[in-house]
Parts: structure tokens; sequence; C-alpha cells
């Protein structure tokens, strides 16, 4: 692990407030790192709701497959999420650890194994023997307590340098709201991929397919929108659970994605959603800068979006970056390279305020000084205006160091 | 530039022959380099047929643009080629120095300026002086010998670290013709990007239609099938000519690309095309060990490529390639995320021979010692069966070192 804490961790952390209806308890498991938690378990009360989005990879991991079965249920009363071990790539083994760890849940929490979810994170590969930590299940249902987010981060860490937490309230109707979110992302020790998974949870009443709605939604501009490496991991798992304790406070139930008292609710979730992708990003390995793309004037939005993508992924964007080199002309090349519209004639180049390219040359006002100087920065905005149209979009990614290639070059044992 | 000679270095070079119609001459201009050459210009006999592949970039630099638009006439004289200034994203002026350029050299050929090409290699976005070598065009054109294909190949190096020549022979009809080429490849003092240029010809007598189809499809198991960091230059000119002085030894003129006359040719050429291309690639940007990936059983030849790519791009599989890690986990994770057709369970994977994952798992013969022991290797092959086709693809790569991030996060000044 990271003995390091990255540059770009928090400088305070939000104390997290408690979400009526969650509980949550963790273990030392010993599945693969000792002396510090690898287990969480999260249990929910009765009519809790869940929604939830996975990982685009043909080869998921097997905790992934199960939380796609029982997702359509849309009821959720434990979670279980193990580090360590992704149970990934882990074939009829992989399926075997997930039926007897949702079996041993639910006999935990007195439920179904259809209103269980699961998700591992660590190496690929190597099977994950549930009874490593599925007898500890009963006892962590048993003692879960209300007060415990910033454990829950921490248990799901792999070589992330801090826990990720974010909380937000809004009100819905007359009555106000928590939602409390946790992530873990980009770093391994044994090493593996930029696994990222993220829970969050709300007391407000939201029916499942609503509650489906406001996260797809919110995934769009938050945790799709950032990236480290541009691998996309085989356990990806963001989820949301709406225990419905607030009902008792007068929180009405909401059944319409289109209800207008979500209003503030949607941008409360976005909020957190946003929150947790950063810090992501900001612990990104072996980051040292945080980078903003914003892409203006493409053809479309989603046009906008792939430019964005294809600047923050490039190697050679992320390494200038790194070495504090205003190295614009990089950023001309991913635009180029993206395979959207672009017209090189009419594209311009800002990093910060600094405007280095002007419609297809370079800035005749371009100050070198002024943009090296601007480099220095843990923050660094780089936009581009394609001058076709008024498709826009923002990403963040981190710059790429020596650090990420020693991070991913040790061995695995 | 790069005082450390890549460890993949060829171990001696070929002596390259002459081709009976092409005279060669380079020069120090000063452009940006000091102390070596930086100035080439190939001279064409009359009759000499053109082809050519450029960038898919939607930015392409000036001389791209210049010769995507002499290329229909499928003649050329005189191919001029700077080195330390890239003559991209230079607006007017850019299209001013080709202009310029263009008519220097049409006056010391003797040809139209229609019958020049022009490629130019180094910083994006500095405005190119023409006046600064165009007045050598002339004396150029004129001392040009046809023994200085290595001193070719080294003006047009940029942070490449050794110059990569080629050469085949091959008969068509009873004649014997010979092939010879040169590239530049990945690295960049000023740094930039991975700019590729390589220029091929030969004396066959080739119709250009026919010259373009022969190069269009050599492309495509090559140069289109190398890949250091993903990043697609604004300026990747491939061109090969024909100068038809084998005619006057009995070598026909080959008018169509089905002439059954061309087959020992075209094997000649595309064993030239690949030999260049994979030096591109031993010479990477901080390489230190060539990496295979070939993807057997895909649904298609297209869908094979596409997930070869998606390895061989991998910044994860890369680092651990650097590493000498056996991480084959990764190897699954770009299967899963290429967006092509793969099931989990049917996925198998090799480095080397050593099978390490079958069906969907682990390998239960798999053995850690033996996987690392291959890992030393200066080449290393990583294969991945689909198991759902008979789709196949070979692409190559390089490992991705704490080099490549120095290299390119250092200032351009």
């Amino acid at each position: 692990m990271s003995t390091t804490i990255s540059p770009l961790a928090p400088k305070k952390y939000p104390k997290m407030p408690e979400i009526a209806g969650v509980r949550i308890a963790t273990a030392e498991a010993g599945i693969k790192y000792k002396n510090r938690t690898d287990l969480l378990a999260m249990v929910f009360d009765e009519g809790t709701t869940a929604a939830g989005v996975f990982t685009r990879s043909k080869c998921p991991s097997a905790p992934v497959d199960f939380c796609r079965q029982n997702l359509p249920g849309g009821k959720a009363r434990v979670l279980v999420v193990n580090s360590g071990n992704a149970n990934a790539f882990t074939g009829k083994k992989g399926r075997e650890t997930t039926r007897m760890t949702a079996e041993a849940a639910a006999g935990a929490a007195g439920c179904g194994t259809g209103e269980v979810f699961l998700a591992s994170t660590g190496v690929i590969g190597e099977p994950l023997d549930a009874s490593r930590f599925s007898h500890l299940l009963s006892g962590l249902v048993k003692e879960a307590a209300a007060d415990r987010w910033t454990e829950a981060a921490k248990a799901i860490m792999t070589t992330d340098t801090y826990p990720k937490v974010a909380t937000a309230t809004a009100r819905i109707g007359d009555a106000e709201v928590t939602i409390n979110g946790i992530s873990k992302g980009a770093g391994m020790i044994a090493p593996d991929m930029a696994t990222m998974l993220s829970f969050v949870a709300t007391d407000a009443a939201i029916d499942a397919p609503v509650l489906q709605a406001l996260l797809s939604k919110g995934v769009g501009s938050t945790f799709n929108a950032v990236t480290v490496d541009s691998d996309t991991s085989t356990s990806d798992t963001l989820m949301l659970f709406a225990t419905g304790a607030a009902a008792s406070r007068g929180a009405p139930r909401i059944s319409d994605p289109a209800d207008p008292r979500l209003g503030q609710f949607r941008r409360a979730l976005n909020r957190v959603l946003k929150s947790l992708a950063l810090q992501v990003v900001r612990d990104g390995e072996g980051a040292r800068k945080q980078v903003e793309v914003t892409v203006t004037g493409a053809k479309s939005a989603r046009s906008a979006k792939r430019i964005a993508l294809g600047i923050a992924n490039s190697p050679l964007v992320k390494t200038a970056v790194a070495g504090e080199d205003a190295n614009w002309g990089r950023v001309v090349m991913a635009v180029g390279k993206s395979g959207e519209p672009a017209d090189r004639d009419r594209l311009s180049i800002w990093f910060g305020d600094n405007r280095l390219a002007f419609e297809g040359e370079r800035d005749p006002d371009y100050s070198e000084a002024a943009a090296s100087e601007y480099m220095k920065r843990d923050e660094i905005i780089i936009r581009a205006d394609i001058g076709l149209g008024r498709g826009k979009a923002t990403v963040w990614t981190c710059d790429l160091t020596k650090e990420y290639v020693a991070i991913n070059g040790d061995y695995r044992s």
C-alpha cells in the first residue's frame, strides 16, 4: 500500500451524519491485507429501494453479475463488500463464492438472497474463498451501527491513499433528507486496475425506478466523466440506496421521475456523486495534479465528451501536465485523433485564462512564461473550443507521472 | 535528443543498395538541431509514380494537406523532408511555407509543383520559415547521389535513437527489382508526439493506382498495426515511389493490381513495411521491450484488431510489461473494455508458451515462476483467444517505462 498520501487529498474531511435506516459494520477478515479492515457490511431497513450502474466490461466480475441479477427487484437489505480480491475471472468458483456469501448475508439479515448486493475489489483471477469471511457476516449484521461511514470508506480501500466520503442534504416536500456516499478508486497493491466502487445512501423515500433514473442520469457528468488511465475495470460498481426512513418525518414518497419535488434532491445527489468522482481522480495512481478538460463549440454534447476524453486520456497530454509543460500542441493532436468533427482552422485552446491557440494558429499574444507559470498549479484547466457548434462537456483526470509507472510496474507478489 | 541508444536497436544495419532512378542529398539547415542534418531531398527520375497514406487526424499538418492535394496526379520528381519543426497548426503561414518550399523544389528539379511531395516533423504550432532552407534545395538536387539511404534516414530523425532502414528484392517477370525504405518514429526533443514518417522507393515499373493499392493494403498489417502510446500524430506520412528504372532491364510495367506477377513484389514490400514499422516500435520513447499482441478466435479480423489494439494501448498492460510482471488479469481487463464481442468464460490467455488463463479461469497448471521468468525477455508475445470465431490479428507495441514519462514531461525549451 502506498505510504505517501496524495498531495491532492482533502485538507479536511466532513463529519459524516447518520442515515436513518442504514447501519454499518467493518471487520479485519485478512483476505489479503493485514492489520486493516477489508470487509464491509451495510444493513438496510426493510423497504429500502436500490439502484445501480456497473462496468460495461465484457469480462465483468462475479459480484457485478450477481448485482445485475438482483437489481430488477429494486430492494436491498444488505450490501457486502470486500477488498483485496476482485473475484473477477474466477469462473464457476467465483459464482460459488457469490452464492455462499449471499446466503450467509441473507441468513444474517433475515431476508432473501435477492435483496443482497455484493462487491469485491483487488486482484483479478485469484479465487476468492467465501469461507474466509462469510462466517463473520452474522456478527457484523448484529453489531452494525449508524455512525460508521468513514470506517466504511476505509474498509473498501485498496491502494487509495485516503478514504473518500461525501454528504449533502436536500428538501423533498417539507422534509429534509440526507445523502451520504463513499467511494474507492485507483490504486492497487497487488497491483491491478483502477477498480472503482461507490455506494451512496439516503433516507429519502424514493421508488426504485425513480432512483435508477436519478442515478443513471447523474452518473453521466460525474463518475462517467472521470478517467485515470482509460482502463475500464471489470468491477466498477456504483449503487444508490434509499431507506425511506424520512417518510416518518413527513418526506413524501416519490414514484415519478418527473416529480418536481425531486429538483433539490437531484442537485444534491449530483454534488455527492461529483465529489466522490473527483476524489477518485485526485487519488489516481501517482497523481500530483488534477486536470479539468472542457470542450466547447463541438457539434454535439456527445461529440464534445468524446473529444474531452480523448484529451484527458492522451498519455502525451498527461505527461506534459506532469512535467508542468504548457504543450498545447498535444491538445491539437488529441482533438485531431478523436475522430469527431473538427476544423483545425477554427480550433482555439486555453490553459486556465491563457489563450495559447486561436483559430488554427498560435495566439499572437501567446506568452510562454505566463503559460509555464500557470502549469505549476495543483489544478489545471484545459479548454478547447472546436468552433463548429454548441456541444459542451467537461471531464476530469490526473497527470501521468513516473510514480504511476512505478506503482503499476511492481510485481504482484 | 536522447543520448542512450535503445537496447532494442538493430545489432547490425543492412548495407543499403541503390535504387536506379532515385538520388538523395541531405543538409544541415539548422532549423532546430545543431551539428546534424535536418533536411532531406530525394530526387526521382521522370516517370516515377507515387502512392501515399497519411494521418487520419482532423488537424493534419500543412505538408500532409499539400501531399494529399498532389497525390491524385500520381507522379513524383522530388521529395523534401525537414526535421525539427512539424509545420502543423501553423495556419496561413504554414500553407505559405509549403508553397514556397514546393516552388523552390520544383525550380531545382525542373518540374511542376504538382510533382513535389513534402513532409515535416518536430514541434507543433511554431511557424516554419521556408527561407531557412529553401535556398539550399537547388544545390541539394544538383549534388544528389544514389548511395545515401542511411544518410537520408539520419536526416529525418527527431529523438529516434537510431536510423531506420530496410531493403528487399523481388522478381517481377524476369527482372529483379529492389525496394528500399526509411522511417522515423517516436521521440521528440521539443517534445511532441510520435510523429511517424516513412518513405519507400523501388525501381519497379508500376502504375500509380496499382502502387496505391499495394500500399493501402500493405499498411494494414504493418504501420497501422503498431502503436507506441495511442496518440495519432498530425503528420503521419508513408509514401511509396516507383521509378520504373528496372524497365530497362526487362521489368514489365504493371498496370493491373490483380496482375499475378506482383505476388513476390507484394510480399517483399510488406516485409520492408513491417521491418520499418517494427523499428519504430523498438525505438518507442523509453522502450525497453517489444510486445507482440495476437488475438485469435474473435468474431472477425476487424474485431480481433480492435481487441489487440486495446491490449497494446492499455497503460496497465504496458507498465506490467515494463515491470516484468506476468499480470494477465490486465489482459482480461483490456479484452473486456474493448467493446468488441467477448465471452469471459471462453477467454484464454498466453504469455509466450505459458498458458495463464483457460476458458474464463486461471489455468490449473499456471506457474507464476515460469511466467515471471518469461517476462524478463526483450520480446514479449501476448496471445488472447476469444473463443467465439475465426477472426485473427497481430499488433506490436513497446512497454511503458518511467523514461517515457521523463522524455515527455520535459519542457519543450
